[in-house]
């Protein structure tokens, strides 16, 4: 099996009359390093409180699996997961945290929200 | 004994005069995957302000495990239960909270919370 | 030695004119079930502001004891302990919080506060 | 209800052509200081290889619960567990550990063993 | 999707020159009590070391998933769950630890092992 | 050597433009009981914002030695090492929290807090 | 390799357009006391929300290098790297906590923090 | 109260036919540095199996008071104290552990232990 | 850069006629299932006694590294990595480690080691 | 202050004719790697039974603080600390454990151990 593509699929929310949060969470997120071509390793939180439609989990497990073999910078990935996610699942907060494993002794977290703008 | 009915039973708050907060954790929730027919097992917490009525503990327990055998997405069967327990219980505030044990590498909890309307 | 009173003993705040925070904490608590007539257990967290009084540490240790051999209920008992100590206290603010041990799978906790009502 | 008695029950060891073992801990053991009257806490861990017998463990809690409202040095009642629960059960192998709560900036804890003489 | 079937599958062992260890946890039990059909709940600890063949984990995960409605004693279900994966995998040796959640209080674990006879 | 006065020396705030917090923690704090003479233990806690001065840690360690031989209540010898401290180094916000060992079964926690007052 | 130089390097924020988090986290930092001539251990938690730019980690590794030599106080290095950073960086926020190793039974940590003015 | 003296007192073993373990711990013991003067602050845990005598629990808080005021050095009064309870409570096994605080950026810990000669 | 090889490099063992243990960690260990080709993510921890030599640490990440987009099984991962090592070391001792992450559930480790036989 | 020599101090064993353990254990050893001259970090552990002679703690601190600026790989140098350290003390046995902090996601700790030749 190679790679798979980031499409994100999602389903409709069963109680978009309330605000709700929904918390996802993996150790097994990887990627390059851009400059080294190195792999770089990083747990993901996801926490978002769905309007219309909720993230489907399978289709999430691959969208994280679709970077393993990309190169990308710590503010970039995590900015760029946060928008993947907002485009496909239009929610009415979104965060996303990811904490990479120490690297020359330092150890980086990059996290990054949204807000749906009020109407 | 066969799989008990969802009936929540409820007796009256002792001291309805003050506004304080129940909080009620079991690490043995479980229901079926509806698409895969598979076991899904939680932690569930609830937390809720009493109004008129508190929930009896021996009934939440057999309406948890009334679920044993049936069929419900993570974010539906978390607003179920919401729901279920606003209806019986009448609260001030309530709060439920269903950490799921991990599928496919990812961890999900949903948090659902309920506030009695300002009369 | 039977079991003591309820009598609750109570010394002058050292340092009235400032607001600060007394916290005493027991894992040593233990009732009786008024249904079933079996022992109870609890953690007491007691969190106050003292105003004019304190509470005195060896007749707080005998208050708890007191509920040895009596049948309460968890939300009863914690709410009973707050009205005992605010009575003896005169607190500026209070706060008991009851962590019971598991029964049928649920861990149930209750917390119950006081704000002295502004004159 | 009053304080059940001392009674022990016992059921047939479903596997006795096997040496295995069998732990279960309680939080909710207390009994009283035989000098002050004043009550103990502990923890018990019962570990114990089967032979022909297995302690049932509805009739173990109600064993503990009955030391509740009497007199006990910790040295003294840890040898009288084992001693009892080895007279019922006849192990071929079993070992108590009492954890007492801290008495006077101490915490004591007692451990004492059973093993069945070779025959 | 009905309760899988006990089927045990197996894949020839990799590496059958050198004793090595396989350890296998999940958090995920569940059985009814046979006294009372209320379900119970347990971690399962799998410690082997394989002679010719290892157990496949989705079968082992069905298997386990098959006491899902069958009523079990702590003791007996343990010893059970050994002996029909020394019969399935015939190891050098094996050893199941089950834990099971708090009932009445007290918490059980049973742990049974099993060693090839010398030959 | 014998036990060390109260002085606690300061030094010139390095940066005293900027609001920044200095924490200073202890586990070795001992006074006696004015009761019963006992020993009392605690862990101390001190928070604050500096404004011209800082606390000079040398002094600091002898100051806590000085209550060694000393006896003071809980309440009050928390609130005195606040006003010691204010007094010295006129700090734009400081709290002091100390953690006493357990007695009778409960642990006592006491925190007091200064804010400069507005000019 | 003689002790690297204090430059900080920096490259363009990817996301400016959003504020969004990020934290480095050292255990590595050393310095000098400047009194008594010896090494001093921190750890070094850096969090800050990026503007136009952001820190490339191999320098900033470089630059806590820098001080492994120098001799510099507590309060006074936290405050000069927060400086340093905050002069390269140019952050909307900025934080810099300083965990050093405990000196006379005495634990210090200071936290400064920088917001960008309103414009 | 002045610091009470090392008078140790015993009770008979209510078990002397049985080898059984004792284990005592307390996080309150002090002395001074005999170079210095300054305070020293250790965890003591004391693990013995009891011949004809068990020592008495707060004698044994008494004596461990009476090094409050006492300059001793970490491997002398580690042995000092282990001789004192062999003397006394004459056991078939016993150890001391003290955990000394850091001093210095290093962390001392002493274990010495005792065997009754075989007759 | 593309995926490294498996070459190992080493060195001269500083101290061979001393027997030492050197414990190297990873929680970076990830390789791809060879069933359905989805990742695999595992902490390897590896401890040896050296012989004549000692394994270099950057080409054994780039070992590790290595098994990257490779298709390998849990139990012949681990046993492969230990034969690999074995070969390019020649320890007196060592063992393998491989805890993988959940899949189903369950969560597997495999430990498997080497002794070098008596010559 | 330039970096101290290597000399270490040594006392008399107060109590030679025991057979007793010190632990002197710290978080702030580091030295430079040989290769690249960039800062390691350790924590170093050392364990032993002294037979004439204790080591000195403030000599032993300073003779970490004497790695400080010299190059040293891990097992070289935790075994020259040995090496040194029993040189110094004749000890009967003694073992130094050095936890290195992450390289390249590798986390290494090596241990070296002495034992006394039976004479």
């Amino acid at each position: 099996m190679t790679t798979p593509s980031k499409t994100l699929e999602v389903f409709p929310n069963p109680k978009p009359e309330r605000d709700y949060e929904i918390h996802i969470e993996t150790p097994e997120f990887t990627c390059l390093c851009p400059k080294t071509g190195q792999p770089d390793f990083a747990d993901i939180l996801l926490d978002y409180i769905p309007d219309a439609l909720c993230v489907e989990l399978k289709s999430l497990k691959l969208y994280y699996w679709s970077f393993r073999n990309e190169g990308h910078f710590h503010e970039a990935v995590t900015n760029r997961i946060l928008d993947d996610l907002v485009l496909a699942v239009a929610p009415r907060r979104m965060r996303v945290t990811a904490r990479f494993k120490v690297r020359g002794g330092l150890t980086t977290t990059v996290v990054a929200a949204y807000e749906k703008p009020a109407s």
